[in-house]
């Protein structure tokens, strides 16, 4: 590889139909919705949230660490889909909520017991955040004080909840399905905003095929 | 217990609240929308998709056998929901399908490549009955040719599918919704089929608190 060919940006060594891709994965990425995953016990289900983000477009997530043992990466469960997202990882859910808060985030708690509003009557006219709680005992105390709605996804059955990752599916299609309506969009980045992802995902896209075609050289090696 | 309390219905033996909520339940249950869940790689995702559909109010659930270990029971993830429903086992993905369009249904099959409906465009005014198949490899080509509809869950990032529960949720939310808008409601049973639901599922709560009854008899007894 030659000085010029370095200095080109990473787009230019990808073919046509990835570097799209990346660009309409960007166009439909959104930082005004927005996923709170507290203390939950179990870390796959992090992973599975994560993905469910991903496939909504959903940039940004924040990790408040439970009692349990932190989240870790698990691939094959979030199907690599953190590496093309934004976590952020909080000790204490009220350092979290503020700082939502002073983004101007509309915070909306999902609750297992009675008196939540039903699903189908939030407004997604704002920016809001969703927080999900842990798997048993649902969001803390101290989210149900902070929350501007307490929510909830109507049940038919003798079921008293969803799994957390399958709550956070139906609430994020709901989501994504009024923002279109109130807001007119779901994917919202600015600009500039946009630009500086699209750049970031042609770098890691440029990596993933290198690595690829070196696992793809070695292999052809051992096979010799 | 005398010969004539033995002959009394076992709804007379619940409280009215455990009652009542019998029969909300089955006032939302239907046979006019059904799941087909085809040769799932690991039983685990079948447990998880009868816990949604227990949740959706969809009391018959179509299980055809894959080439991987039977689906057993898993209390935990299923979260006993099983218990509540009916769960048909096939051998064969046609025998299944055959009866299904015996019955009146159009086959709404998930398809993760290219040129399929999108869920929002939906009719759901008949009686649908919704395909998921293997967790890696999708439906059989089988059911994609034998299908009414092929449809896909519109995905906004870079991961390519749905975890197979999660996709479960999405579909059955959606449907719900439309069913209530088509055909002015979800639960749906004729009143002499409701009846013999409630009838089953008061059995089923009184033997339950019978269970817990003596398990906590046991517990005390061990304690004193």
């Amino acid at each position: 590889m030659n000085r010029e060919s370095r200095e080109r940006p990473a787009g230019a060594f990808l073919v046509p139909e990835r570097k799209a891709r990346i660009d309409e994965v960007v166009a439909n990425r959104t930082r005004t919705l927005t996923v709170v995953i507290e203390a939950f016990c179990d870390p796959q289900n992090v992973n599975a949230v994560l993905r469910t983000c991903e496939a909504y477009g959903v940039q940004e997530i924040h990790v408040v660490e439970g009692p349990m043992k932190p989240y870790e990466r698990n691939r094959k469960i979030s199907q690599n889909s953190d590496k093309w997202l934004d976590v952020r990882r909080w000790r204490s859910t009220a350092e979290c909520l503020d700082f939502l808060r002073r983004e101007g985030f509309f915070v909306y708690a999902t609750q297992l017991s009675k008196g939540a509003t039903p699903l189908e009557e939030l407004s997604f006219r704002n920016k809001v955040a969703l927080v999900f709680g842990n798997e048993s005992r649902g969001v803390s105390d101290e989210v149900l004080r902070m929350a501007d709605v307490r929510y909830a996804i109507p049940m038919r059955g003798f079921v008293q909840s969803l799994n957390v990752s399958v709550a956070a599916a139906v609430s994020l299609a709901r989501a994504v399905e009024r923002r279109i309506v109130e807001r007119g969009r779901h994917g919202d980045l600015a600009p500039g905003e946009a630009a500086a992802l699209r750049q970031r995902f042609y770098v890691l896209a440029v990596k993933q095929r290198a690595r690829i075609a070196k696992a793809a050289l070695v292999e052809a090696r051992r096979r010799r």
